[in-house]
């Protein structure tokens, strides 16, 4: 089951096979424009900047997109992976829905709204994407471990990633994370690790074993470049799902930032290629009050983000330092969107809001993003007759303490007709 | 919002709209035969045995089947709901992934295994089927609350139906279940009501309700006819999946047998309809060791079951004394199929089995499935050889409890690298 994965050296771009990386050609530091060869790299040898995977697509055609699966290889040529990439056992995510959100719409007093369910993906979060380009990365650059440090979705994805593919898993946490969370992904692996000090101290750990050891592809530090072009099949998908449009204003929650810069790559991308009609659209991020440091500078209208330690519910987006926070600023600003942040108490209530609207269970991501789209609406800054969507991240069986104190039953009874009759229900 | 929903008789046949069940006709009794109009009817009223639908479904092609929309209403002409069921919000389920289960099947030595994936479904379980055709009913028959009686999974599913189509929902509970469960359907609706007593005592209950009060659907009381139908459509995607063909061999949980029975009668009809070819195929039903009636009367060779106070850890498969129990024990003998049971420990063991071979973390119902499937190949009752399709019906997230003593980190590590070289990982 595993014989697919042997050790190599890495950073000999020699050892890869032809068309590793698909339509890919080389990595771009985001900063200075440096290029360098397709590796496991993720800073700018020149300036420290992050890299970024570059193209040459040629010609990438509707059917052409409409012919593939109904998962994110449909994108492959857009994306950093092998022309057989759906040959390789792999958990197949994405094409989640696109909920015409008729009920939440009324309620919000919008025009049209759509939720895009990424709580419906094999893992239950976005970071299904992300982890099967990294996974195929890890493949193609002969990793022998699969790994990251993560207290969350990115843990589950991983492991469960790395199982269906026969590759061996390691998954770092810190050792105080509430058991249920650690079971989420033990039940995938059968290396967890638990580290005894804070999520900082286990990043830190994740990245000096990466440096040490090149057979290790950790899917959010060596393998990024890769990793985070996943989480372009968001835009694709989006578009596609609209009949090859874009929607006038898109809602996106906000932790490293790259979620929403890499949407914002893919309608551009497929403007570019002719796929959709270019057009104006506003791009908003999501963020908690307990961890705003984009929203921040962006209500300031300053350039810079100042690093905040994180106090929120909405634990995946609590990034304090967040690594693509200025790309967000600037396609905020660019698109005349903006970032905007709510309280604890707020993404309590629209994960409700949600759930008694829509049928879906999100997590504290997604109630986040919903109350920040309850707050634009609220606050003028969205047009409540623009086509809008949304984006929900994951899964509320994930975040179940976040609402155990907001919900419950409205009445105990007696096991009578008489008790149920008296309680007034219905 | 819920202007759709008026109180009516629900006994006056007079006041459904034409079509409202689609190509049912009638209610027949599964016992004697005799009929009766389709309407809010479950037992014969000459003998009280179960009532089920009954249809003159004329021509149905693969040509209209497969121009539906990607979920259960594809197969529309084939269950009791209007011609136009897809225009009223629901949670639009089904149509989950086929997995071809590469790793599980070399684990134990099959040639060819399928897991029909349905934790992926909206409320993540198959019960998102059966309530959306009981749903639909309750829709046509003009009730005024949608409700069941439940500790699971078919909460979550009537909650969230409910909260999506704009209906009343009540979800009957014991008041000593966990905290979690509870939190997982009172997030969908505000009509959560807990009762002082045990599971059948809420049961009781509701049957007094429905029997009381005519505005009230109870979908697994008097909707359950149309209710069943929706285990049909497990049928008709595993064949349609399969490129319009029967497996050889299938394993499925039995809990009250319905799914089993739904799955057996859609394959009967797939063959009736020539939308497949007629072959053999034989039918395994799943039980745990902790409440085995079927498969005990199986063993026994009788055909009486005697019911059981239930004690496994597959609290979703717990009933004691199943209604659909003969009907599950003819198929198994009538397809050379049969019914295993299998331990608690071998259950933990088998969501474990299936999490790190194919990523797909299972509740205990799948993870009782997996097990039988283990044993049934262990001890020669299934052929390796023959294609095998087996059901998962629910996700792991909703009984975390059940693994999160055997599984968990490997080791735990102070936060340098030197504590992660000696601990020797990977």
């Amino acid at each position: 089951m595993k014989e697919s994965f042997v050790s190599l050296t890495l950073d000999s771009a020699s050892t890869l096979r032809a068309g590793a990386f698909g339509n890919a050609t080389h990595l771009s530091c985001r900063e200075c424009g440096a290029t360098r060869e397709l590796g496991p790299h993720y800073a700018c040898s020149e300036c420290f900047g992050p890299l970024e995977v570059a193209y040459d697509f040629g010609q990438v055609t509707r059917e052409q997109i409409e012919a593939g699966p109904r998962n994110i290889w449909r994108y492959k040529a857009l994306l950093p992976v092998p022309d057989d990439i759906e040959t390789s056992p792999n958990l197949e995510p994405g094409f989640t829905r696109l909920l015409d959100a008729c009920n939440l719409a009324a309620e919000l007093g919008l025009t049209k709204l759509w939720v895009k369910d990424d709580s419906t993906n094999p893992t239950n979060s976005f970071k299904d994407r992300v982890v099967a380009c990294a996974l195929s990365a890890a493949r193609e650059l002969g990793s022998r471990v699969f790994a990251c440090p993560s207290t969350g979705n990115l843990a589950n994805a991983v492991a469960a990633a790395g199982a269906r593919a026969g590759i061996p898993t390691v998954v770092f946490i810190p050792s105080n994370l509430e058991t249920p969370k650690q079971v989420n992904s033990a039940v995938f692996t059968e290396s967890l690790v638990a580290v005894d000090g804070t999520y900082d101290d286990v990043n830190k750990l994740a990245s000096e074993i990466a440096g040490e050891d090149p057979g290790w592809a950790f899917v959010n530090v060596n393998v990024r470049p890769f990793y985070a072009e996943g989480s372009k099949t968001l835009g694709y998908e989006i578009a596609e799902q609209l009949g090859w449009r874009l929607p006038d204003q898109i809602v996106i929650p906000v932790a490293s930032g790259s979620q929403l810069t890499k949407v914002h790559k893919a309608f551009q991308e497929l403007i570019a290629l002719g796929l959709v009609e270019d057009k104006p659209y506003k791009v908003f991020g999501a963020q908690a009050d307990g961890c705003s440091p984009v929203a921040s500078a962006f209500k300031a209208g300053v350039d810079a983000i100042r690093p905040v330690k994180p106090d929120t519910i909405a634990k995946s987006l609590a990034i304090g330092n967040p690594a693509d926070g200025i790309y967000v600023l600037d396609i905020a600003r660019q698109t005349g969107g903006g970032v905007e942040q709510v309280s604890d108490d707020e993404i309590r209530a629209a994960i409700v809001l949600l759930a008694r609207n829509e049928g879906i269970f999100t997590e504290t991501a997604g109630g986040t993003t919903v109350a920040v789209l309850k707050k634009l609406v609220e606050t003028g800054q969205l047009d409540p007759d623009a086509e809008t969507v949304i984006i929900n991240t994951g899964h509320g069986l994930k975040t179940l303490d976040a609402v155990s104190g907001s919900v419950g039953p409205r009445a105990t009874i007696a096991p009578t007709y008489d008790a149920f009759t008296a309680a007034g229900i219905a």
